[in-house]
């Protein structure tokens, strides 16, 4: 059985996950949509796709699945829409900026009975597999403490800054969810610093461009996160476990591993300086996750509600720097009556 | 010139200093006290010194600086002894477990003019002495977040715990002055979350075998801190400076490194196992900078107020914990007229 | 420009080259040939191309290059009845296993003044490139020595040993390669010593399975190779050049870069164990720069003179061995007079 | 008991062997003897030795053993000397620069039945030791090929260069032990490759200063050395050894290991710069050793005649050098029957 797919939106994320797909040998990319239609068209063409409107593609019957890459605003939307008409929806994060209306979202997906998986890639990193898969075969023992550091090459400008719902939303949210996933355990309270370091532009935008963040879970296991918006050396994306017989880490990736030595010292070339480069590999690995999901009719992780989760810590976090106190999440989801939106993980 | 010492307490630590003052040429160890008579024989035998009770030392004529290693709460009755005596003092920290008792304590020694330096080793370990040298060098830039992962390699006695004023008075101190140390700015606000993980009976003693900090300066640097009772992989001391050009890192010290190779991957040989020998240079080149001070009549560091604040801070941090909030470290420290005890520094 | 492409072999190596071509935005898979017909099918309908004879290969008008994957000893054949053929032509190594059947063939290619290109794919991994770069650039001063050393997985089975033409021939040729694309300087002598340690069924068959060898220029610059069939930690790949100002390493490549630590110490996972997967990026550059020179019409490197070079250069290894004597590699080429196969480069 | 010492030579190395004797807490540094009295009595105060003749080191009863650090073309009387009068001697490698001379001077100490330790002091560099353990706990199964890589800071004078025998008894000779060390069998054959590629003034001497050496021991095990009388980054000495389970290496060694992160990558500071700092464990280790034989009156090693077998292994890459072809060892130490002085070992 070959999947296919219709790509709302061709832009920068878009080609990547148009990549993906047409490389699958299970999948194929059917159609694309985009409003700037040359857009559509270019990658259209390069990957024998048509292009069609997205209402065509919500009633064709030769879509089976969607990869949602259009602007924020517009996921929980679609996401709505194409659970009601039946399609397997991989959407990229995060479902929207405000946890209620994530939660409305979810609901209706749930009413559906619909597929919905969320882009967190970094779960689907060969690396960071292989860290959860140690954690599994119990080479570490019990989790403990996790230990994420994560930072950008470069400040994005101050006009994504704006609309991108902060840094704890757009950046930290990745790493929330890496925490989720390597802990095994619900985080239970956020504390958080912030500060803007890296460009006062950021500030001036009202967001910060450096955090610091500290979660534990109800059974007092930790996880550091260490966020800056700019790293000279790369695309910083560091993650370490410390458990009850041993740790696991996961280095750094460089796109050449060679080493020049003289009089100066011994010096390896930098890091990645992009998340696409860098994530190559766990972005083909998300897509065809997505298939396998998709073909077995199973849940798709990292969920809705994992989308959910993750965006109820960045508010956390946020709440915490404003009022200078661990923030329960529970002050954020409400008590554990309305939390159903969880239970579908 | 050569300094001449008298050791007060021939333990575990005192040993490490006696022979930290023995190698030194520009010292010599004159006598040794101890309640332990043969403690104190002992060690005196192996460097041609002395037995002396204290009171001996406070009086002798020939002794020109003394090294406290008794038990914590005699430190600060002995610093005020001898700073009285006209004795330039070295004592291992902490000064005391009460940060008000610190204070009366630096107050004295100030009125006497006294030369007093707390043993926060880790100051001269060589490779943290080198990143701090990277960044003074300005190759980083600006110092934006400190990250420090400090892990003993196996839990102490609950005994020991009890006595230890806790796992921040006890353990993380060393942090919190080694975070001052490389953010080159006062603290002032501090976030903490504890837990026990590793071993019941500390808990049961009143206190946490894990923690995480968070720390931040007045213009919004970080550092966060990383503490475990128990790694099963050795001691793990590792540093890293994140700054506006770039970053520094101190890597784990091993005794042996080679790397062995199989099916199974590539193996190096495990951390040092014990404070001792994972700092044996941070030792002698420790009493090595306190015999420079004594020599050049200097304020030696890390300070008398360097000690109080490092405790000012393991408090704050037990305070976070306990109440779930970040604390101002003024709320321990008292408003600023109060804090003369600072200036020394 | 689309080059059309021929694939003569569809083979384990057939497989790796169809899918560089297919891949490659400026090429297309045409035409697939083999004597096994299914294995031709196969690989044809996965990259939608069509199923021909050689003959028919050899002939067609939308057919610009070839690359061919047969066995060895149909190399040279089909090199002439392609150059002839005016098409540009991709070959693996070896052009043959005997120096002067390859001088025959070089001088068909040149009368035909086709395009050959030989398969050194090391050449094109993008590590050692970086090490190529690094020297180009001037980073390390003057080379001076080479050091390479190379270890296979698994030692293969004595059946393929006796076709292969012995380790020299069939392994070291790429060292041989990439120790002149290092030197930068033709190499003058070739001594080597040779021993059965892994597989008695090798020593049999009449190879050896462990060899040194040292290579030395006329402005006495040094290469030394270390090779083994079996190295139990996977495909170890490594080189290293040590010049007047300083030295570039190429380190080993894993699939996965984790540590993970316990009191055994710290262990990464063993390497790549096998080489399409190690040289995957290798393979599809290759191709990459095999289509620049089609479409530019430039001389192809590695060059038909590249492998008969390669190939004096195992000789003379074999030479030394059974001599117990350094050897001249003109002594295998011939004197200067003869050497016009190698100007072609 | 105490190991009563006398110390000839107070240069650069006795220097260091003082310091050893005297650290060591089952020694006692008793006199030392210098033509240059200046030296020796610096020296001999430092430590509280007396300074004496050697003549009268020689007939003193308080003299149990002797560091010998005196110039090279003393070693062999002075070894003679001392073994006649009963003391355990400790000489710095070589004992001669002349193999028959190294024989006969052998012959004399086996006949006086006296206690010989030759300065091979990497055997005892804790990680070297490493190595030697993991073999000898079959952690890498049988060994197969031995890879040295060793390379000075910088190139020593001409002057020096003229009375040092060479590069391969002066330099390689410490790797000729190593591989011997490691092999664990004797080696068989050598062959050499030499060039002058650092310092003119090196060859004007009629030395060498560039050296490729390929050693085979008689069951086909391999080493091979890489020497260069200079690398800009450092003290360059590497080891590694591949056997059939596995392999294992001894990495480099850096005074500060931090490691600074900018555009330009990741940067190490360079290696040491002196053997003396980077083999300081090893000097200590080996007069330990050194004691531990005399105390318990069990033949030393390395041996005299290890000594003279590193000599004949630096004459035979000479002699393939000149010759260009392999050397049986046998070719300079003679037939078997001659090959006693090898039986002490």
């Amino acid at each position: 059985m070959t999947i296919r797919f219709g790509l709302l939106g061709a832009g920068r994320i878009g080609k990547v996950h148009a990549k993906a797909v047409s490389s699958n040998a299970r999948a194929e990319l059917v159609a694309v949509a985009d409003a700037m239609t040359e857009a559509a068209s270019a990658l259209a063409e390069q990957y024998g796709a048509q292009v069609r409107t997205i209402e065509a593609i919500e009633t064709a019957p030769d879509i089976d699945a969607v990869v949602i890459c259009t602007p924020t605003d517009t996921h929980a939307d679609l996401i709505e829409r194409f659970s009601r008409a039946g399609k397997a929806i991989f959407c990229e994060k995060p479902v929207d900026l405000d946890v209620e209306r994530v939660k409305t979202c979810l609901r209706v997906v749930d009413e559906a009975g619909a597929t919905l998986m969320v882009g967190f890639n970094r779960r689907f990193d060969p690396h960071f597999q292989a860290v959860k898969r140690a954690i599994a075969e119990g080479q570490i023992g019990d989790v403990e403490m996790v230990t994420i550091i994560s930072r950008d090459p470069g400040a994005p400008p101050a006009d994504y800054v704006k609309r991108s719902g902060g840094i704890f939303r757009d950046m930290t949210i990745h790493d929330f969810d890496m925490a989720r996933f390597l802990l095994g355990e619900e985080i239970e309270t956020v504390s958080a610093m912030a500060s803007v370091l890296v460009d006062k532009a950021i500030g001036e935008a009202g967001d910060f461009d450096s955090a610091s963040i500290m979660l534990a879970t109800a059974s007092g296991k930790h996880a550091t996160i260490s966020n800056s918006r700019r790293a000279t050396y790369g695309y910083d994306q560091r993650i370490e476990v410390h458990g009850s017989k041993g740790a696991v880490a996961a280095e750094n990736q460089r796109p050449v591993s060679i080493e020049i030595a003289n009089a100066d010292g011994y010096t390896r070339p930098p890091l990645h300086d992009f998340f696409m480069t860098r994530y190559t590999e766990a972005y083909a690995r998300e897509i065809s996750h997505f298939i396998d999901c998709v073909e077995s009719k199973s849940p798709a992780a990292p969920s809705g509600a994992d989308g959910l989760i993750a965006l109820a810590l960045a508010e956390a976090a946020l709440k915490s720097v404003t009022e200078g106190r661990a923030i329960k999440v529970s002050e954020i989801t409400g008590p554990l009556a309305d939390r159903s939106a969880f239970q579908g993980r």
